[in-house]
């Protein structure tokens, strides 16, 4: 079933599906935080790939795909995970791309920030897109044409478009920028655990110091979910989103959000030529992401896009290439 | 006043009054939130010190102290700007140490992690405190004798105390670290940013990486508030934080809801032995602070105090000292 197959209400059903799935699946979330809350049981997940990689009980069973919406295929994290590979498995046809529990660490630490994330791919392109977090009860959800919303009452960005400045002119300067430190820790020179590093130090710096690099970044934000990081910077909260090695599950969902609302996403990688290369549309398998807030104000000098594509080259500028494949690829 | 004069049933009336003061508060910066929602304005902020310091107008009327509790002193961030030192004014006598909004540039972006934080200290130490975070209703309290808790029903930390594991055997493997990059964006060698960075990293990296200083941290997380920090430490969500450079009203509130939860408070910047130096009580005025979070378990080898004096070495011997100073100090 091809894309141009669905028709805008079958999408707005498999929207209402999505919503409603989100909600159920985020409160099985929150009754197992409530039962460790009670039994102070912290033993409920075994290790899997190194310490940091956890994998708990309810990241296994939470969401039975009812046959309503089983037309179409469903991949997540654990569906790679059986077929012994992590091969990028999406087609043109539709697909459920899922992580019922994004944010385990936090999860685990009952920290706030972990959610489940349902994406709804047709042709490649995230179409649907639902976040929940249950513990602050905060639904980010999206449906092609028909907007991005916080809690389906809230029009994402929060800040209503006719009243949105322009990007910062000196952009990264004034801008928050999310980002993680991720899994690979590994004391490896120039290895990507160090070129994270060096690319966030320089967003972060002064104006003028690192060899012209530095960005003065209003903040760094890492919240340990590339899940809500792109919610957040959908809503307007962040305004850019630099991340490497997270997977399609964990990125599908924020992506149709964010595009929703007005945002731009393409690769964390500078090409050569930041300042005159091509920006192309994000590849969701590619494990590199730059995501850009909010269709920002015309100014007198140039659109909307033409702020938020200048904001990626300025970023391109001050970041080093991350080195993620797939196992296999 | 002196603190032994202070009666417990004079401590609840002040702990009553101070929730409701956090309450009444946290709506007033809610309220600003919808309104901005609503205006797109984001031109009700002027820029004091540095690009990264904004000051909005809600930061300067938010809190009308009620005579009811004007028998303390109250100092603000306002009190010492309006001093034009930054000298630590507080003494012995009862004193509301207080920031109408922690997390002011997330509350300029809306970023939900803002807050009010209410700190009420006889003879210097914090025995009142009131966090409220509007945006995701989660307030944090405490009150000496009192116990902590979360939106007044849910005991902090999280897990009930009888079935806390003991810190990890390995900490800080195994913890969620939370760190914040601050203000001071410098680029000068050996500065306080290349400091924290450095302490950081070898917190994050992998064990025996880095001249045996690898901590291998579940994770790292930055909020962009010292004071919701605290909250979550207390909580039991984040295992330690270190962080040099706020100020006691960033402070003053969390810390007082962190010992309430049996956490424990000591100073950033490590002795020079720091596997036997005496542990000190933190210093509110030091500006440099390490907590530990929850009162762990015992274990057979050790109890929960000893558990948390040894994540505090295990921490002192992987980060750097930093310089921060206060005007005129």
């Amino acid at each position: 079933m091809a894309a141009q197959e669905l028709s805008q209400e079958q999408l707005d059903k498999i929207y209402a599906f999505a919503v409603d799935l989100g909600r159920k699946a985020g409160q099985l979330l929150l009754e197992s935080v409530e039962k460790r809350i009670g039994d102070g049981d912290h033993q409920l997940f075994e290790e899997k790939d190194s310490a940091v990689d956890i994998v708990t009980q309810t990241d296994e069973g939470t969401l039975p795909i009812p046959s309503a919406a089983a037309f179409a295929r469903f991949l997540g994290e654990e569906s790679y995970a059986k077929g012994q590979s992590r091969d990028y498995l999406i087609d043109e046809h539709p697909t459920w791309c899922i992580d019922p529990l994004d944010g385990t660490v936090n999860f685990t630490h009952i920290f706030p920030m972990f959610c489940v994330s349902i994406g709804f791919l047709v042709n490649h392109r995230p179409v649907i897109g639902v976040i929940y977090a249950p513990f602050q009860d905060q639904l980010f959800s999206s449906c092609v044409n028909r907007g991005a919303w916080l809690n389906e009452k809230r029009r994402l960005p929060l800040i209503r478009h006719s009243s949105i400045p322009p990007m910062p002119p000196n952009a990264p300067g004034k801008c928050i920028l999310s980002c993680e430190w991720g899994k690979d820790r590994r004391d490896i020179p120039d290895g990507n655990m160090y070129r994270k590093i060096e690319s966030f130090v320089n967003l972060a710096a002064e104006v003028g110091s690192r060899g012209g690099k530095g960005g003065m970044v209003h903040g760094v934000r890492s919240l340990g979910s590339a899940t809500l990081d792109l919610a957040y910077t959908a809503m307007g909260s962040f305004d850019i989103w630099w991340e490497g090695g997270c997977w399609e599950w964990d990125v599908a969902a924020g992506i149709a959000i964010l595009l929703e609302a007005g945002g731009l996403v393409t690769t964390a990688n500078p090409p050569d030529d930041p300042e005159t290369a091509p920006i192309p549309e994000v590849r969701l398998g590619s494990r590199l992401y730059l995501a850009i807030s909010r269709p920002a104000g015309p100014s007198a000098t140039e659109t909307g896009r033409q702020s938020q594509e200048r904001t990626v080259r300025e970023v391109w500028k001050r970041v080093r290439q991350l080195e993620y494949t797939r196992p296999g690829a």
